[in-house]
């Protein structure tokens, strides 16, 4: 069942040129995964909803009865990315419930699969925004205006996708539902291969963040005006960039300018804006604060916060009931930000259980799990929600 | 005529959030604006011609009898350019000829007013491309083959519009029309404010070029990537744009990076690929070369020549001549390249006539010439005509 769901969905929103993902939310690829996955809980007699956010959740059984155990991730992509980031989470979800079915389980809870909306923020700058709408971390207001590279808002993103722009924010009726969340994702760094392990349990998440730096200049022709006389934002954007590798590598921290807008953008006129976003993250807060104070005054540019998620810890005695239940797998933190985190902050008991990644490469065409490791996944995921709902 | 005309068009393909003009060649404005040109020449019962690579002649007398003088210039932008760089010497040029008529001259030689396709290069990245492919400095294959960001090739985009992209080339024919061209344009310094003249005349073009920086990398998770597994080309890229700028003062050149592209351009992943066009010129071409080696050998990129310029040095009979009927306007090198310059490398004698530019701001919707300023260009224009048309 695993490797046919896979299959199902793994042309989706691949770039032929490249093999990467463009998956970004509410575009027509992720409508298409959006339509599958009803499709899939439709197969199975699951129960589907969609929130006031845009999350779908599948049930088995009647969570307004009793709280349910819920399990998933999400379908979208960063920009050429790699398949696993997310789907692997849900096509696990779906072939784990399949297992359960297979050896006649019958949970003493409703059992869910979740898949949030916008995990990723490929598309309008602020990740998980679907749990953060949820759990009331986001507001709504500022969800609605948020601009995609074509100028256009959520709300109107929204609308044309058929869905009320009005009804986003805090949804305790969909809240109440969620008993326990698991989070089944691939590894994005190499823990598990140093630890010789197919799964892992997630000890912890890093506080982390991202800032809009906008370095403001003069566009002008970049022929004829003197070097004397311009005001060229790339100069202090290079420095800066240079300088935040140097801070990162000082506080123990790290720190990435990945994404880029120049304005105009044309090869023969100095810029007139850089905007370059920071995204900075590491185990020790302190030092990621200090990390974006320094560059902010380094930087001489006008620094906006787009999103800041402080350290999760995740429940330990939850931790350690799933890390047994999936056959004593390690704990290991991440400096990756995930849904489960975002409903962790929120108080809702939460855990993650990841799959070997062979190279620890992620966001990424490259990104890669074994067949072997995601059946090994699908098993462990199986008994963690096995337990979970019986006991 | 000429503030009528300047009002007809100044608002197609602004961008009415900054005020600055999107005018790609083979954009909706930029057909709305060929449509103009058609719609003025035969308003004025001029014979308009299009040749096989886009250009637009509007004839008064037949230049197939004997070569004619032409005036003119280029009616797309930058990306967020000004209002005048290329426009202004079309205006100036329908301006002029009014002028002419208005005062009863009979020229004794064709007169012709052109507008050259895609001078800027903002959509495929060669400029000049309607010059170049006339005067056979352009391969027609290497033009067919150029993609813009959308990845349309030329080829498809002139199909797209109703043209024969096969037909592209040196075209002898219609070289054989011009027998001196004299482009009007906008000055894009301040040399004239320095002169304390409304109008000037070009004494040479610069050696320019523009070449593509590919810093290749490793796209990777900004969050869980140590800083020592990474292999970010944001890094050599900030090294080489500050490198760049101490290597151009040394030299005495000037030397942008004015357009970046980032793969994939993710706040939360590490850049694949950042790709950097270094645009580079000089008064000596020697060290505008000097330049671009070092800065290969220092950026370890992968680097291209997409297009080479060398000095442009104006006929000085002909310069002298144009200076003289214009009013003994004074003489200025330029930084730019322009169409004139492109012919007069393939043996077309020109000339330039420059318009004050008060802040000296270019490819900025900052550009900016006084209307008495703009009417003495038209009055001077119309001069230099009337001098090559019956002497």
């Amino acid at each position: 069942m695993f490797d046919e769901m896979w299959g199902a969905i793994e042309h989706l929103g691949r770039d032929a040129r490249t093999g990467g993902y463009l998956r970004d939310a509410w575009s027509p690829a992720d409508m298409e995964l959006r339509l599958w996955f009803r499709q899939e809980a439709a197969r199975r007699g699951l129960d589907l909803r969609e929130d006031r956010n845009g999350n779908l959740w599948a049930w088995w059984g009647d969570p307004s009865a009793r709280p349910g155990v819920v399990t998933g991730s999400h379908l979208d992509s960063v920009r050429q990315g790699g398949a696993f980031d997310g789907p692997l989470g849900v096509v696990s979800a779906f072939a784990a419930l399949d297992l359960l079915r297979a050896r006649g389980v019958r949970p003493g809870r409703p059992l869910g699969v979740a898949c949030f909306t916008d995990e990723e923020g490929a598309r309008f700058g602020v990740p998980c925004v679907g749990s953060r709408l949820l759990t009331g971390l986001l507001d709504p207001d500022r969800a609605r205006a948020l601009l995609d590279d074509g100028g256009d808002s959520l709300a109107e993103v929204l609308r044309r996708a058929g869905r009320d722009p009005d009804a986003l924010g805090r949804d305790d009726e969909t809240l109440r539902h969620v008993g326990v969340f698991v989070e089944l994702h691939v590894e994005q760094g190499r823990g598990l291969v140093h630890r010789g392990a197919p799964v892992g349990v997630a000890s912890a998440i890093w506080p982390h963040g991202r800032w809009r730096f906008d370095f403001h200049g003069q566009a002008n022709h970049a022929g004829t005006t003197l070097l004397a006389d311009r005001d060229d934002p790339m100069l202090p954007f290079a420095r800066t960039v240079l300088h935040a590798r140097q801070a990162a590598e000082r506080r123990g921290v790290v720190a990435t300018f990945g994404k880029v807008r120049v304005s105009p953008n044309n090869a023969n006129a100095v810029p007139g804006l850089v905007a370059a976003w920071l995204d900075a993250r590491g185990g020790d807060e302190a030092e990621v604060g200090a990390l974006v104070a320094e560059l902010t005054e380094f930087s001489g540019a006008e620094v906006t916060a787009e999103s800041w998620t402080p350290v999760v810890d995740f429940d330990v005695a939850l931790r350690e009931r799933v890390a047994a239940a999936a056959g004593g797998a390690p704990a290991l933190p991440t400096g990756a930000g995930h849904d489960a985190g975002i409903l962790a902050s929120a108080g809702v008991p939460s855990a993650m259980v990841f799959v070997r990644n062979p190279t620890g490469i992620s966001h990424s065409p490259d990104e890669h799990a074994e067949a072997d490791d995601c059946h090994a996944g699908v098993a462990a995921l199986a008994s963690v929600l096995e337990d979970l709902c019986t006991r």
